[in-house]
C-alpha cells in the first residue's frame, strides 16, 4: 500500500477575514468530466486578538458567519474541551466548519478557487456543514453531509450536475445521525444508505442501513449488526467511503475509533442483494495512522474516510488525517479481499 | 372539565408466570366498528422471589421472555434508578412493556380479554414495546410505538385492518426517538408525523416533523420552533394524542415535562397547510396532576397522553395517570381554543 500526504490548510483563503483555517480534512471524492472533484471540509477557527474574550464563530440565516466574544472569567462557560465550550445546557463549537470544491486532473494536485464554497444557509447549519459524501446515481451528484446547530446534528441532501447549482433537500436523518452514505444504485427496487446514529441512553454508536424510493425519505433502518462495536476494541464505527460492487459483493470501507480515539479504517464485504447483510470483515486494519501527518496534529491519530476513486483493480483511498489534513493511500482490490475474514 | 379514573393493571393478567403486572397505561384510542379500541401499554416486573438477587425480564426472539437474575452483591451492577440497572454500557430495564388490546362500547369500561397481546417479536422490542398511537388511514390502521432494545429506542410501525392481523413496516425513525403521531390525513399530498429524537451532544428534546409519500419511509425532518422546551419551564415535550383538524387548523394535545419530571398537556394549533407552523399555543396547562390518581404511582405527576376519542365538539382524552393507571377527561373544542394564545 502507498499513503501520500495530499495537502493541508495553509493554501486555503478563509472564508471571512475574522477567521482563520485550522484544517481541511475528511473529503469525498468522485470522477466528475476529465478529472476529480473532490469536496472537503474546512474548518475555521476566530483569530484570537483579545487576551481576556474566547472568540467563538456562528452562523445566523439572516447575518452570515457572526464572531461571538465570551470572556474567559466567565464562570458560566467551560472551556475545559477545546473543541467545544459550555454554558448550561448550550453548547458553542470552537470552530466551524464549511465544504470547499476543488478539481484536479491527477488525483494529487487539487485546484480550490473555481468552484464557490458550500457555508451555512439555514438554522440546521448554525455550527457548520461537516463531513460529505458523493454518490452519482444517473446524472446526478447526491451530496450528504452533517449538519451541526443548536437543534443538534442532521445529515441533509444536496443534489447537483454541476457543483455550481445545488438543489436542497432538506435534513433526510433526524438528529443525532452522521456517516451517511448512499449506495450508487438501487437493489431489489429500493436505494440503500448506511448512516450511524448517535445514542443517548442505549446501544452503542453502529452502523445502520436504511431503504428508501425517493433518496430524500428513508425507513426500515437496521442495524449492520456483524459492524458492531464489539469489534477490534471499537467504541465507535461509522461508513466511510461510497460502496462499490465487486462479483462478490459490496465493498464499504469505514471508521473504527477506539475508546483513546485512535482511529483505523477497515472493510466490510457486504451481500450483492442485502446490503444489511455482512458477508466478511477485515482481519485487520487496514488503514492506520503510522506516519507523522496522521499521528500528530489538530486530534492525534486520526485516518477518516469519505471518499475513494475506483481505476480498474485499483483503489485510491482519500481520508482526512488528523482533523488538519488529507491525505491518500493506493491499494488494490485483491489487497483488500486478502485482508476480508468470514464472520463466525 | 371532567376527569375520570378508568382502570388500572389490577384486573390485567400477566402474559407470564415469572411476572407480575406493575401498571396500565399511556393508551392509544379509536372509533372502530360499534365502539372503541383501546390499545395500552402494560408494564411487568419479575417476581422478586430470591433476597439474593434481583430478576429482570428481557426478550430473546428463539426463547421468548427469559428472566435474568443479577446478584444484589455483584459490584459491577448499578442499582441506583429504580427503572434501570447498568452494568457498564450495558442497560437492564427492571420492567418490561408489552401492548394490550381493549375494546370498549361506552369508551370508559374496557375489555380486555378478545384480542390477543402485542408483545416482543423481533431484536428492536428485547426490551419492550411502549406508548403506542393509532391513525385510521383509508381503511388501515396504522399503529406507532417505541420500541427499546439494546440497540437503542426506535420507532416502529404496524398496519392492520381488525386488530387481529398485522403487518409490520419496520423501525420507520431510527434510534434515538419516541412519541411518534402520524396525521390522519395527507396535507398538499404528503403524509406528515411528529416525533422525537432524543439528543446526544446539542438540542433538546423538542417536536419535529417529518414528511412521507408511503407512511414508511420519511424525511424532510423540521424542528417545529414554537413547540420548543423553553415554554412553562419544560424540558422536555412530546407529541400525544393524533391530530384532528377544525376550522382554525390542527389540534395537537401534547405532553410537556419539567426538570422534576411533573408532567402536564397542553395544546398546538397547527397550520392547516402546513403541520410545521404553529399558529397558537395553550396559555396555562390544559391537564395536570392534581387528582391522588395523577399524583401518586409508580412515576408521580405523570399525565401522558397518546390518543383521544372526538364526539362532534366534544373531545374524550385518554391518557396515562403516574405511569402506572388510565384516565380521561373531557372538555370542549371551545375550552381547548380558549386557553389558546398567538405566540409572538
Amino acid at each position: 500500500m502507498n499513503k501520500k500526504l495530499i495537502m493541508d490548510g495553509t493554501a486555503i483563503q478563509p472564508t471571512n477575514s475574522q477567521l482563520q483555517v485550522l484544517g481541511i480534512f475528511n473529503p469525498a471524492v468522485i470522477d466528475f468530466q476529465d478529472g476529480i472533484i473532490m469536496i472537503a471540509r474546512v474548518a475555521e477557527q476566530a483569530i484570537q486578538d483579545e487576551d481576556e474574550f474566547f472568540k467563538v464563530p456562528t452562523f445566523h440565516p439572516s447575518h452570515g458567519i457572526k464572531v461571538m466574544k465570551i470572556s474567559k472569567n466567565d464562570p458560566a462557560y467551560d472551556f475545559k474541551d477545546a473543541r467545544v465550550i459550555k454554558n448550561g445546557k448550550t453548547s458553542y463549537l470552537t470552530s466551524i466548519s464549511h465544504l470547499r470544491i476543488g478539481k484536479s486532473i491527477d488525483g494529487v494536485h487539487f485546484d480550490f478557487d473555481s468552484f464557490a464554497p458550500l457555508i451555512p444557509q439555514n438554522q440546521y447549519e448554525e455550527y457548520g456543514l461537516e463531513d460529505p459524501r458523493i454518490t452519482k446515481i444517473n446524472d446526478d451528484y447526491m451530496i450528504t453531509y452533517t449538519a451541526v446547530s443548536r437543534f443538534g446534528i442532521t445529515v441533509r441532501l444536496l443534489k447537483t450536475r454541476d457543483f455550481i447549482e445545488y438543489i436542497d433537500l432538506g435534513n433526510i436523518f433526524h438528529s443525532d445521525n452522521k456517516d451517511c452514505v448512499i449506495f450508487p444504485t438501487q437493489v431489489n427496487g429500493k436505494y440503500f444508505a448506511l448512516h450511524r446514529p448517535s445514542i443517548s441512553q442505549f446501544g452503542q454508536p453502529d452502523i445502520w442501513t436504511a431503504q428508501s424510493d425517493n433518496l430524500t425519505e428513508w425507513g426500515n433502518h437496521q442495524i449492520m449488526e456483524q459492524a458492531r462495536v464489539n469489534y477490534m476494541s471499537c467504541s465507535r464505527v461509522g461508513a466511510g467511503a461510497v460502496p462499490f460492487l465487486t462479483e462478490e459483493g459490496w465493498i464499504v470501507i469505514y471508521h473504527c475509533a477506539d475508546e483513546y480515539n485512535r482511529y483505523h479504517l477497515a472493510c466490510l464485504l457486504l451481500d450483492k442483494n442485502n446490503p444489511n447483510h455482512v458477508l466478511k470483515r477485515s482481519k485487520s486494519p487496514l488503514v492506520e495512522p503510522t506516519e507523522s501527518y496522521e499521528t500528530k496534529g489538530f486530534m492525534n491519530d486520526v485516518v477518516f474516510t469519505c471518499g475513494l476513486i475506483q481505476n480498474k483493480q485499483e483503489i485510491s483511498i482519500y481520508y482526512g488525517a488528523c482533523d488538519e489534513r488529507i491525505a491518500m493511500c493506493t491499494l488494490t482490490v485483491k489487497e483488500i479481499y486478502d485482508n476480508l475474514e468470514v464472520i463466525l
